[in-house]
């Protein structure tokens, strides 16, 4: 059974899971009679991650997830009830919280579908309503896109790097909690992963699972042989052979003595593992054995702290390896701490019912907000996508096709005649209801791979990638400039 | 409502939080036969996290919520029966899944109480009993310890560069998924934290929450100035006024004024929050500021991606900042992937019903295993720990103090004459029922602090910190060497 989701009534995605200043931000809103005052929020982040050239969007599912669950308990405000201010007194008025306690959303939400490849400054969410309603979901929103994103992003890229052979994330033991673990899994899974070792996982999302032994196996018994031999009898559909615990070369002789084995019973020995020492230089004596004995088609699988750069470099070498297990540096998203997503309001409804655009400044350009209602238009020519150009829904399109590059503006990029182009925002809630449609976790995953096909490989290096084109539609860039020089 | 745990009926603690293969490796045990056998794994990590000289053990009371809960329910069986091997055959015989959703857990488990100070090779958990049992619960085991500990150690280290400040967690929008960020806050609070921002953390585990307001805040208004008054009037009781949204000093000045308003009803402006620039110098100028107009006892609070590193810079040059909010760097162990914790097969009850001492070997001598039945004794002179000496229950204390270091074999320490000592791993199941009481984890938070009380500085460096005398028993260690030379 594939769950749409985690699990419908966890209460991780209680609406407590967030900042305490977006509940105290929220009480003012009601306290000064603005709670109900029309705004637009959008996440965005500002950097590509490890240094690579592009990212992929992840985490829709779990958002909905959230928002589809948005209710105070009565033990949430019992619990909100209890705090207190500096002086001891209660941090909320009764009615404040009788008002949460009845809150239900009615915000419109637009989002990149799971598995779209996206790039710095452009929205992923867009929340628009109630500015009381858009703070609080705040802290969540960022939580789950922030590190779903991260993992199918450093996914994409090991399998970018694996080059189509299959890629098993077996990240659990080093994942942050059980959790962390699960939703690694999960976001792994999408960014091109083969499967995983997390049973839950493939028991809640689908994911196929993989595993045979462990070092502690070989270990159990007298000697490796045994070992191998206790394994064939209990598990002759399932045999990977760890033959690395004392000797790898002699491991391998081993597991082809089990191959034999094997074959007088009609099965075949799928592979074995290596997981220590010079994958390299063992890969290929391994591979040479296996021939030898006439194992040409089992599989050698390598892990070990694996991560793109260490298999883009055995595969360069053109190591015998097959199939790739990777695990913390995956799901810890080794390299870089945190996709950096922000979630900043970029315009309000004014008095007179028109919006008000705002901008965060910064002494870094990079920091600078982007105003409006913002959406993303994608233009793609001869099968390429060739830039993407940000602009805002109230404004509409003026016309022109020129990407201002919101970091350092004197860059413009033409986009060329006769792109065609699709909107990348699709709307998820419309007044606090879901209109989309979820898809199954496979078509996000396939999605992954369909959109960086249509990428040049220069987005797409591990390292030294070139910047792919996104920029503001000029009279966004103008309106933004404005409020840069008004001071806000 | 203080619960003693997560959510005591979380699928988060499935049991099917694991590798596959640990269960076929279950399974291999269970055809052979083999599953009753008396083993003991260890769990230890091999180096100490961030480059510093000590980590802090954590993660105990989430264990002893999973192994509380250990049943395979029906539904985890139906899901492991829909599992097949490489050739499409069922993974595993009924028979088999039938014995798993009988399974009770009967094993012995100690542990290191939450909060004490641990080195590399010292057996944070140890658990004792059939194999099949022992070898079901690993990742588990190593996903709960080695993510809060990493988290802890780091959180310690914050706290020891802020040099008794308060130091506020601010993480859960970069943190890795919901459960991430709840097991974060959990951690960071007992490596010494004041509270968090996370409201859910507060509410599961009692741990105080802080918050404000953001620069939405201060964005939602005509200008910074009526945002202020807004917030004051909404919560006179809870005002740090964030002063960066435009201009610092402006919002130092806007702050003042707003000090002066709350005294006039009764309150008194607790702090301003600087979040972006130079910290140094924009926390002097507002320090000059805020004493010039009367504000002296108001606290300037910072946060800005701070770690250690630059909490210590700005110590070191006596920046007038008290309260620090840490987020991002803090949450997700920035500089450390993972703490790297494994989990080894360290013993096995032999034919005879002896132990028989198993080795795992690596070319990397700091990889090469422990064997035994380990426990750590602790000794302290003079209110100082002077040295852990790791020994073996089964074989006990042979009467010599001195310490053999694992990595390198000639170097031996003596300890002092006239040290006490403790005994740190403390029983928490005796076949499998629990008989540790818990305590709360405001006490987890104190035994950290007292426990890095009593380590000589030299042992606290944030780099370059000594190594802390890490041993084991002589005899262990000549079993070990003759093991090794044996071959495993």
């Amino acid at each position: 059974m594939i769950l749409s989701s985690y699990q419908t009534s966890n209460p991780r995605y209680s609406v407590l899971l967030t900042d305490l200043y977006q509940l105290t931000m929220a009480y003012g809103y009601w306290k000064t009679g603005w709670h109900e005052k029309e705004a637009v929020f959008n996440l965005s982040f500002r950097k590509n991650p490890f240094n690579g050239g592009f990212s992929v969007a992840c985490g829709l599912a779990t958002v909905i997830d959230f928002l589809t669950q948005y209710v105070f308990q009565s033990e949430d405000i019992d619990y909100l009830k209890s705090l207190t201010g500096y002086d001891g007194s209660p941090l909320f008025q009764t009615d404040f919280l009788k008002y949460l306690r009845e809150l239900k959303l009615v915000c419109d939400v637009d989002s990149f579908p799971e598995g779209v490849v996206v790039f710095p400054h452009e929205p992923l969410v867009r929340v628009q309503g109630p500015i009381i309603q858009c703070q609080l979901l705040e802290t969540a929103l960022l939580n789950i896109i922030n590190f779903q994103s991260l993992i199918a992003t450093k996914a994409a890229r090991v399998c970018l790097a694996a080059g189509g052979d299959p890629v098993l994330e077996f990240g659990l033991r080093r994942a942050q909690g059980s959790d962390g673990g699960l939703t690694a899994s999960r976001a792994a899974y999408i960014g091109g992963c083969a499967a995983t070792s997390n049973i839950l996982a493939g028991k809640c999302f689908g994911i196929p699972v993989r595993g045979t032994h462990a070092h502690s196996w070989i270990m159990a018994f007298e000697n490796e042989q045994e070992a191998f031999r206790n394994y064939v009898a209990a598990m002759p559909n399932n045999c990977v052979f760890l033959v690395d615990t004392f000797d790898t070369l002699e491991g391998v002789k081993h597991a082809v003595g089990m191959g034999s084995i094997l074959r007088e019973t009609g099965h075949e020995m799928v592979g074995i593992r290596l997981d220590s020492g010079d994958l390299d230089c063992l890969s290929r004596q391994a591979r040479r054995i296996l021939d030898n004995e006439g194992f040409s088609k089992t599989i050698i699988m390598a892990s070990n702290d694996l991560d793109e750069h260490s298999i883009d470099a055995l595969k360069q070498r053109e190591a015998p390896i097959g199939v790739w297990g990777v695990g913390t540096k995956l799901v810890t998203a080794d390299g870089e701490s945190a996709l950096g997503g922000v979630y900043k309001l970029t315009a309000i409804r004014g008095r007179s019912g028109t919006w008000e655009y705002r901008v965060k400044l910064s002494e870094q350009t990079s920091k600078i907000t982007i105003p409006g209602i913002l959406q993303v238009r994608r233009f793609e020519k001869d099968g390429k996508f060739v830039g993407d150009l940000i602009y805002d829904e109230a404004m509409g399109m003026v016309g022109n096709q020129i990407l201002v590059d919101p970091n350092d503006t004197n860059q413009r990029t033409k986009l060329p005649a006769g792109a065609t182009f699709q909107d990348l925002l699709v709307p998820i809630m419309r007044k606090g209801q879901l209109v989309f449609e979820s898809t199954a976790i496979t078509q996000s995953r396939e999605r992954v791979q369909q959109q960086l096909a249509r990428f040049d490989s220069r987005f797409k290096r591990l390292t030294h990638s070139e910047t792919y084109p996104v920029g503001l539609e000029l009279e966004l860039h103008k309106l933004r400039e404005n409020l840069i020089q008004g001071g806000g």
